[in-house]
């Protein structure tokens, strides 16, 4: 298999974490991809231009990140990351979702504040996008305390999103406003497939 | 159930043909709801602020759309719009994935030239989102051929992407850039669930 990649995309690490904890990632060679590029050639296998994007072994394009999740945990025979079915497999993908969820907002910040030029930048859009995640966020630091040591795709999502938050908005100090994350992310932050992707610009 | 919906969300139409192809719509209570509206309390079920979001009859909120359709599709016995496994899962998750994404880069268009005050608008990012759509257009052009009478989830994300064309973008034309898509969608809109959902202002 190979893998549209960037070293700087949370949706992509959610990837390579699932290829660690499966012991997929040997099987899966990495395309790295600049999605900026205007010439990127990204669009011959995900028309969105975007990564993550899967090609399978049999030429296949599989995108988005939670497609891709899905299929890689489908080739093992270990421990499911995603739950096949049952009350675990939608509190999973609905946790999935607000990881994912709170990226699209602190992207489309980034977006806004880092790439758009000065003088076209909207406040209130700005706004719109910081008071989504910050909801997310205080969400995910009120079920934490309920997740034991759990750690399905929800969980992997959230890691993506708190190491996104180190990398890009290293100012915003997360963990003094969401203190039970910061406990709960400093214990993951050990384990192998989450200190073998921490992002890198 | 409830669901926290808008007649003008296409994320929001696929989960309501699912509904109507499943023989599910009794069981589901509309709420209707204005995201736009900065009072809104959709927070309180999807902290991310987005429709549509599902309260399954337990309590528990469930998102987003794609999450949505699979938990609908679990909750029957007949043929499944999502199918469980093997390779047209892959198929149909990645063609509902690029529905979806389409959406995404027509949304952010929308924003960008509708909702923006005018002299905040950036032409470069109307145009990557323009070149998102139109790419992901014609990959659906190039393999609407294949899909004969297949009407499943992927299918469905697609029927929300040609209706919100004509919905928010009628002077695009887009029957005359993608005739093999226009002929696919002119059989599909007699189909009962398609007829039923089409957006309203």
């Amino acid at each position: 298999m190979k893998l549209r990649t960037s070293a700087t995309s949370p949706y992509a690490r959610k990837v390579w974490i699932v290829a660690f904890e499966t012991g997929l990632a040997d099987r899966i060679e990495a395309v790295p991809t600049n999605v900026w590029d205007p010439a990127t050639d990204v669009i011959h296998d995900n028309p969105l231009g975007k990564v993550p994007a899967l090609i399978a072994d049999g030429g296949e394009a599989i995108y988005d990140s939670p497609v891709i999740c899905e299929y890689l945990d489908s080739l093992h025979d270990g421990q499911k990351l995603v739950p096949p079915a049952g009350g675990a497999r939608w509190t999973q993908k609905r946790l999935e979702a607000l990881g994912d969820g709170i990226l699209d907002a602190l992207l489309a910040k980034r977006v806004e504040t880092m790439m758009r030029p000065e003088d076209k930048r909207w406040p209130v859009w700005i706004e719109r996008q910081e008071a989504a995640a910050a909801r997310g966020l205080a969400q995910l630091e009120d079920e934490v305390a309920g997740w034991g040591d759990t750690f399905l795709i929800g969980q992997i999502a959230v890691v993506a999103v708190l190491g996104y938050l180190d990398f890009r908005f290293p100012d915003l100090d997360w963990r003094a406003r969401y203190p039970a994350l910061a406990a709960w992310y400093a214990v993951l932050s050990q384990r192998p497939s989450v200190a073998a992707t921490v992002p890198v610009a």
